[in-house]
């Protein structure tokens, strides 16, 4: 493959590319691609690093000197059934070490629908609580932050009883930042008028532990997973919450974390470029 | 048509059946059904209204005893050219005469999304309430409340900047209860741990003008709008949504509006006993 180097003569400094969002590269296209185009940082899923072997994707990225954002994700903390909670938990402590081998300090958290034939999100919740007592001081000793994401309400019943940044952090206040906090992503948020406030409080605290950016286009896909717009692309204001999250305090990474099954369709570095492209122009 | 009288054997005081439910049925049928199985009341749509024609549906309804417990709707408030406004405002000074024909206390107002190219979603709120300083004088005097209907915040781009039963409460407070007042849906609010204080708040002010019933199943399908749940079939605890909007002394109708593409290309009147089973198996 010979594509000429392309570096973008944009401010990328606090880029970071979610691999989701350019899930037709495969790690080492990926990595590539990074170089070439003057991205420094990229977010990784486990199941890909998995395929790849997490102490090769390790070596990868790190030489080429390419900073890892966060490892998605742990989670899944709310069955009911003891074995099945001892399983998670075991997988979540295995995400933890993965994170810690791929160099990042952040592990995103995406908590769990409700358990078959349950109606009780109350006790969903107390029980993701219940979890972090065990995972949050685990992933401390290993230099990794749990950072619990709040995922759009829609997801409530079947993906993520935490529906809101005030739910996310009152779990994460539990414990010390340096051990959990959370994510903010764009995608989840932006319609909640609550959201500013607990941006607020989520800075103060030093508990953002993640930033992500993802636009919210309609109409939504069956099954609603699949359907993040990209940025500039939708309703939302993307500069207003960069503004917001850095007048916090926080000058971390921006993640660009797409699910979008138009832009799985195309030239996966033709789609990294354009979404740093549309990073710079709308976020910056 | 000689269906057998089949009045069921339930206690359906408190129910009402949305029009939009059984949309496969014409008015008539409607009205007939409700007759035949016990049903006492029933929550009208203004687009089938006006097909009939309203004076001929107020008759029709006032003759077979049914009362009218919510017309919808009014609202799509956020306009921001003028013309527009002005047009949206003709159109709900409209809908609350129709209201007030069909001899019904409530009309539900679906505030709006965005408009287009604008993502500014504080300002479109503010948009509704300027709206409402001219429509709640004027539903006042023709005795008709007006109720903001929280959508789920799925819909908060396209169709409604009121996610939330606090935002939409906020936005009634502003004008007497005898005028304003909201909607508690289950389908659009049961995922957020503030609705509870909020509906606690919306009873004891005597805010509570419509309290509907649907259920939350998975997954959602394409453009998310017509994946409205029958009673009893997704997550949420309906028994436990009414006895919380009954304590705080709300002892009104509960409206059952299902928008579902399955339960639309079944028979009317099966759906329609369906329903009415469902409700007291699930609410009472």
């Amino acid at each position: 493959m010979s594509r000429p180097v392309t570096g973008l003569d944009l401010d990328l400094s606090r880029f970071s590319i979610n691999q989701m969002t350019v899930k037709q590269l495969s790690l080492p296209e990926l990595v590539e691609a990074c170089g070439e185009l003057g991205v420094p940082a990229v977010g990784l899923w486990r199941e890909p690093v998995q395929s790849y072997g997490v102490e090769a994707a390790a070596k990868l990225v790190r030489d080429a000197g390419l900073a890892v954002t966060s490892l998605c994700r742990g989670g899944f903390l709310t069955a009911i059934d003891p074995a099945e909670r001892a399983l998670a938990l075991d997988d979540n402590r295995a995400a933890i070490d993965e994170a810690a081998t791929l160099g990042t300090d952040t592990l995103v958290l995406v908590s769990g629908g409700l358990p078959p034939g349950s109606r009780d999100l109350a006790a969903a919740r107390s029980r993701i609580a219940d979890a972090l007592t065990v995972l949050a001081p685990y992933a401390g000793e290993r230099g990794v932050r749990l950072a619990i994401e709040p995922l759009h309400p829609m997801y409530a019943a079947d993906r993520c009883v935490v529906s809101t940044l005030t739910q996310a952090l009152d779990l994460a206040e539990a414990f010390p930042a340096s051990q959990v906090g959370v994510v903010v992503d764009t995608y989840h948020i932006w319609w909640d008028d609550m959201a500013p406030a607990a941006v607020a409080r989520a800075g103060a605290a030093g508990r953002i532990h993640s930033f992500q950016l993802a636009d919210w286009t309609t109409p939504l896909p069956a099954g609603v997973l699949n359907g993040r717009g990209q940025i500039g692309d939708g309703s939302i204001d993307m500069r207003e919450w960069r503004e917001r999250v850095d007048s916090t305090g926080y000058a971390g990474p921006i993640e660009v974390e797409l699910f979008n099954e138009g832009l799985w369709e195309r030239d996966g570095v033709e789609v990294l470029k354009e979404t740093a492209q549309r990073f710079a122009e709308h976020a910056l």
